[in-house]
């Protein structure tokens, strides 16, 4: 029986007015394994965002403007809500038209808090009903969460340890009048406990929740993560086991008030709690942010081995292309094999975009074997990649100019490097933050009226998420991220773009940290330290465009590449690196 | 009797605890009439900013940085409470431990809601006493309020007609589920009724409340004011004229919701009114920021005019420094003589800054007596002046060059003018605010290590304030005055510096108005046009530190200069005009 009938006689039997499936976990993860992908099992979608919602008669699902034209073809019966046009109501506009008091059912532990709050706050007299179990009865062989083994880093790797973090943390909490802390989201858990795991492709990462007490922490967890060696090292720090799902039972018998992030609690967690304080910005999401001097020094190696990997890619590329047969996927899985040379790579931290001609001009790309080019000797090819290695987490973007480019290209190309050299050569005083710094880095483009339609950078993880807040630079909106300052030891990446509908994509991007330069009577000035090294392809500049200030960070930056990089490759690619680092 | 043992006397007989006098008039006006100074009466201190406290057996004054020296100075039997210094309990802490439940008076004419409700909220049980009386009783020669003749602008000065102007108002109003509007800003209650007057130095206005409601207009002035004529006019409008005082009584009879500027009203009033909706950013003053065709037209009219005589003020200072005796204030004195020269002069619009080597470094400088330097030949004037014309309102900065000066020196005005030029020539999408503008304003002194204590730019009335909001090109503060976008018709100051403390002081301060520039498919884009046209002194400039878009810029800038400027001078100025205004 087809799984959205099934929900719609749930709706007829039980007399409710509709059921909505999200794209969530329950933890409010980015990436989303497959056995929370129920909205795509029903509905056939795949894009990584959209809300489904079955009426007793039919079916509907919210998607975003990056999403349409796929929508459009995966859906069968299900009607396409195209977000922010005109004359579609929003999904709380659509449910109070559905009845006088409609009744909504949903899984409460894959709901925000923000959407349920949403609804009540729009849909006078609501009533909602917490049902996940139906997608279970639908949904017959639903792939299992993964449960892998959980490890724990070395304190040298680590640069902090659990009780201190913990010691940091609690200070916090009991600032904010609190006696217990909830955390839910996977990689505040892993960072505070130096745990790590394979739960979800690209995030190291264990399902899990936390709840940090006075007298203990406890992580509820699948008991088989844990071997009987880091279950004792885990208890003997007073850290208690226990089962994943005990978290919602536990949270109804707190003592005290309990700090929570309520961006990442899921809303059946939330209504668990009786004296719940709301954090902004939760402690561990800032603190987490700060890189640690250990950190800082491993994620510096995992950069250079990163780099010696997409200088080898590079090269293969511009040697073969127009020679061999090439497309994006064959070259995805190329530098994929160049950096599994290293021993310590564990795992991609994104899929690949790889976007040949006019693939390249598609923000969020992933190649597949219908979209696959032929990559030739004659467009820009986009390539943004990152990894997992053992001390540090990568991403970067590098745009290759393929044979003769046109002198458009060659501008815009050079454009964006402006921008990128912008924001990498910034000097800003305290306090300052991503809003701000976006001005810095566009202004070049908007001085040739052109612009581009993402943020200018995240915050990237430390062997944990590549995006991660709280600081982001960007300037469509103004958020708490976008306000949040920068400080010394955030990481943030430096991602300009320009993207020609049709034509082609380019974008440059390294990762930054934040360091301070300088303090004087006028201010503390901080600026940036690039972690990446790669050298941008010089075949795509037009050096007419460049500022003499431009040329020689673009000289000086070229020259650490060869400096960081050559030891680590063979003569033939130290003669190669040692061409395409040249002074220009 | 002294004053302040008079009013302990009353604290005592009325077992209060103290008595607050504020710096305010009662309507939130950015300068004071000689009526409402009675701190500075009671106190000595004669600062812009600061509040007295007076208890039954002691009194202290609250002010901020810049002026704790000066009141350490004016003070004799009051304590200086230096805000934002270690130790200094905040004026709410300090009546907190007066007692239990303290009692406060003061003249809720003069409070702010913000202070009050701050009270409110710091002091548990406190209880609050109004009396604006016993300061006449204190102050026996106390000056009147100065009640001028108020004029009507002609709609073809305006630019919009009063009734245009209130039905732009109740469309915002209704739209905002009020009935009415209560204004109490001056400027904006001559803006909305076409009205001006001289009853504040620098602003042309009117002390007035205006009530609007859907039968009538009413305005609430001294009727005095109108001749039979105007009087006859406003009736022919619809506007009733009541005695100023008779708003408290009207406001506690209001129907309907009304919608108040909280920065605006006075705690009285604010008191007075039942139902009331507290407007984040009044509609009027974001009408009013945006100018119209005619005022624009008009306003570059003024910058015409005034640069002329900015321009005859820099030939008698060149040519006449080093040889005649000059001091700050006989400059200040002889540039107000050229304003004058226009028959269409009518005020100044602040006191003029004219500060000589140190007196330079000093922001808000204005020269006295005690102050005033002679102005010789080797080092910086800084000149920052303006005047309300009949058609417009200017603000310039120039910082003049006088004889050989340092290397330093000429890097630092270099500096400061690269500043000037990267703001002036932004282009930036839609929905930027000032906040981000400001980073592209100080990058290029950041760059160097430096940075200045005061906002890049401020809104500029019509014939109005020389200081209005709603928008403001400032980062140490993220306010909703900073975070509000920037729209074409919009006037802001350009106005960058650089204070060397103890040596020297740089401005360099045009007016420009947000213009759109090209809409396409990534955007649409603004930028700015220039509204001054003065030459900045060619003798400050290290070209060496130009880029050539800079070089470019400047050269365009003068070429205009000398365009705009030169039909108005004789021969003789013409010639050296051509000189100033240069090819670099």
């Amino acid at each position: 029986m087809d799984g959205i009938l099934y929900i719609q006689n749930y709706l007829k039997n039980n007399n409710i007015d509709c059921y909505i499936v999200f794209t969530n976990d329950d933890h409010g993860s980015e990436y989303v394994v497959d056995h929370f992908k129920a909205r795509q099992y029903l509905s056939g979608f795949t894009g990584s965002a959209g809300t489904l919602l079955i009426t007793q008669n039919d079916s509907y699902l919210w998607t975003d403007g990056r999403y349409f034209l796929q929508a459009e073809k995966q859906l069968t019966n299900t009607h396409l809500m195209k977000m922010g046009e005109e004359n579609v109501p929003t999904i709380y506009e659509f449910i109070k038209n559905l009845s006088n008091y409609p009744s909504v059912a949903f899984d409460f532990k894959l709901a925000t808090v923000s959407f349920v709050n949403g609804l009540l706050k729009s849909v006078n007299g609501v009533k909602l009903i917490n049902n996940g179990e139906i997608i279970d009865s639908v949904w017959l062989d639903r792939p299992k969460m993964i449960s892998t083994k959980a490890y724990l880093l070395d304190d040298k790797v680590a640069g902090e340890s659990y009780l201190s973090k913990r010691n940091r943390l609690m200070d916090e909490v009991s600032k904010l009048n609190c006696k217990n802390a909830l955390i839910s989201s996977l990689d505040d858990i892993a960072w505070l406990f130096n745990l790590r795991g394979n739960d979800i492709k690209n995030n190291p990462e264990n399902y899990a929740y936390a709840l940090i007490k006075e007298e203990e922490s406890i992580i509820y967890m699948d008991s088989n993560k844990l071997d009987s060696k880091l279950y004792n090292t885990l208890t003997e720090l007073n850290i208690t086991i226990k089962e994943y799902n005990d978290v919602y039972n536990d949270c109804c018998f707190l003592e005290g008030n309990t700090l929570i992030d309520t961006a990442k609690t899921n809303y059946l967690l939330y209504t668990s709690i009786k004296n719940k304080v709301e954090s902004d910005i939760f402690p561990t999401t800032k603190m987490k942010a700060i890189k640690n001097n250990t950190e800082i020094k491993n994620i510096k190696k995992a950069h250079i081995i990163d780099g010696v990997a997409v200088v080898k890619f590079m090269h293969y590329l511009k040697t073969n292309v127009g020679k061999t047969y090439l497309d994006e996927l064959s070259l995805e899985q190329k530098l994929l094999e160049f950096r599994q040379e290293s021993k310590d790579f564990l795992d991609l931290s994104f899929d690949t975009i790889c976007g040949y001609e006019a693939n390249g001009a598609i923000v969020h790309y992933s190649a597949t074997p219908e979209t696959n080019k032929e990559v030739l000797n004659n467009n820009l090819l986009l390539v943004d990649s990152g990894a997992q290695y053992k001390y540090g987490t990568t991403d970067i973007t590098r745009t290759f100019a393929l044979g003769k480019i046109t002198k458009q290209m060659k501008r815009d190309y050079t454009l964006v490097l402006k921008s990128h050299i912008a924001l990498a050569s910034a000097i800003f005083p305290k306090g300052v933050n991503g809003y701000g710094l976006d001005m810095i880095a566009r202004e070049p483009l908007f001085k040739n009226y052109l612009d581009y339609n993402h943020g200018t950078g995240h915050g990237v993880g430390y062997l944990l998420n590549v995006h991660e807040g709280p600081g982001r630079i960007a300037m469509r909106a103004v958020t708490k991220e976008t306000l949040y300052p920068f400080v010394p030891g955030m990481i943030t990446s430096n991602e300009p773009g320009l993207y020609i509908s049709n034509c082609y994509g380019i974008r440059h991007e390294n990762l930054v940290l934040c360091v301070e330069k300088v303090k004087n009577e006028y201010n503390t000035f901080y600026g940036f330290e690039n972690l990446t090294y790669v050298p941008f392809d010089l075949d795509g500049i037009d050096k007419s465009l460049l500022t003499s200030d431009e040329i020689k960070w673009l000289n000086k930056y070229h020259d650490e590449c060869y400096k960081k990089l050559s030891k680590y490759l063979n003569k033939n690619m130290q003669k190669y690196l040692l061409k395409i680092t040249r002074k220009i």
